[in-house]
């Protein structure tokens, strides 16, 4: 199970939410269920920062939104956006 | 480097756009710089399909876009979207 959380940062607030970021893939990396956890930069605009992430099954991703460093961290991040995170959550087909 | 390409399917065309990526797939994962590339479903909206990549690096993937099977398979996925793929390309930062 894969997810894509593409964000707007605005441009003054990139070290800021970067910082945040960091905490929250540290404790995330941890967490029984992850796969992979990182924050990505997008090649032609430097403002999209986007967690892609693997968890194992459905019940480790529901965990992670329900860790503490979720809960804490991540209504922190929405005061750097422009406008709200967009969330996919996918299966794998092929 | 990690690439996300994400499809709005028409709902009649979802087959016809995985026979298709099938051998996309195939070719694409024999590739020499491919250390990733999946067809994933959004789980609240099928006809979303999009393929997440990891590529070893700018040449790697840039030797996938010149591909005979890229070039030749990725034209015939339009016949089957609602609007066109949205491309990004991502850098670690994190």
């Amino acid at each position: 199970m894969k997810v894509v959380a593409k964000n707007q940062v605005k441009p003054e607030k990139i070290q800021e939410f970067m910082d945040l970021c960091k905490k929250l893939v540290e404790e995330s990396v941890k967490e029984e269920g992850c796969i992979e956890y990182g924050v990505y930069q997008e090649s032609e605009n430097s403002g999209i920062l986007t967690m892609l992430e693997e968890w194992k099954d459905e019940s480790s991703l529901d965990e992670h939104l329900k860790s503490r460093h979720f809960t804490e961290i991540f209504p922190l991040l929405s005061g750097c956006l422009e406008k709200e995170t967009e969330i996919s959550v996918y299966r794998k087909k092929l």
